[in-house]
């Protein structure tokens, strides 16, 4: 009798992900080129086809040692979890360790995302345990191009505040802009779920 | 030169589910019985420690068909993304064909989840495509034992709907929450980030 439902699930990485963060050094000391690293791996997954025009990177914040990179996958893999935060937060955590990176032993991890979170990463990210949050384009420039970002209450930025994740917004936000409204330009696909239900 | 991350992220689901699954008939009819097989599988999960008290089916609506039985393994398997929700989703993705479970060539389907969603888990189905959830638990009831289920806007149920999504509440919630409360008995991990940090 064959399995009713699969036993894993695989999450395959585009193959150019590991040859782009060649290009940059182990560690990225300002928040500027946290931010640059990570609007820029959006342009290409948008330029390759591998997802949507968003990127999100796991640093040490002190050091500025790279963690991990994300980008969205949602299209390619076809799965609508697969946000660019709750990749870089994933692989974050299979390479420290666990699924508290907020641990006292831990140095402390920021989260730099190219886009403000959509409602669900909103929640991933005070599961995960980064301690800073550091934001790109607002969900206007993500909405203006029609993606839907989801309800978020109003205070959200200081409800993340308020459990000891630290919140920094509009860094670098015209570049990240700039990577969404080429997309939207281009023809790009926008892939929100129930179409036509709203 | 190593890669510098993983090119893949595994999801492995515990051994015991297919086996879980055989027990059960392909198709569940009554919204109470494919409540009360979720919430067996909820009991199962925590007894057998692979992850927390909770687990989430997708059933096609009309016939009641099993598509796809998620479990938490956020513990078990290191990635605080893992929630119920999160893996009965995707599993139905991988089945059904794509990021959207909602396009109108396709049936109804719907989630079944023994515990409220948490704020993460509210916009995953939101971008999902199923067009019913169907709630145990209470927030409450998680919560009680010291599960943090996250800020979720006070009219969500409201907002869920008006995306096309329809939602019922309280089915076998009882059941549903004594399987939560026998985990807080028991003494059953409670694995929220940032210990301390609020």
């Amino acid at each position: 009798m064959p399995p009713i439902q699969p036993d894993t699930i695989e999450i395959r990485l585009p193959e150019w992900i590991n040859d782009f963060l060649r290009a940059f050094p182990e560690h990225v000391h300002s928040l500027h080129d946290r931010m640059t690293l990570v609007v820029e791996a959006a342009r290409v997954n948008a330029s390759r086809g591998t997802g949507g025009p968003f990127a999100a990177a796991v640093f040490e914040a002190e050091s500025g040692k790279l963690i991990s990179l994300g980008v969205n996958l949602v299209t390619s893999a076809g799965l609508s979890i697969l946000h660019a935060e709750i990749l870089a937060l994933s692989l974050a955590q299979k390479k420290t360790g666990g699924y508290d990176m907020g641990r006292q032993d831990m140095p402390v991890y920021e989260l730099v995302t190219s886009t403000e979170p959509c409602a669900m990463c909103f929640g991933a990210i005070l599961w995960s345990g980064v301690r800073r949050l550091v934001i790109g384009a607002r969900s206007a420039d993500a909405e203006r191009i029609g993606f839907d970002e989801g309800p978020k209450r109003r205070n959200w930025k200081s409800e993340i505040a308020a459990r000891g994740i630290e919140v920094i917004c509009d860094v670098g936000r015209k570049g990240a802009a700039k990577v969404l409204q080429d997309y939207g330009k281009s023809g790009g696909k926008i892939y929100n779920s129930l179409h036509g239900k709203r």
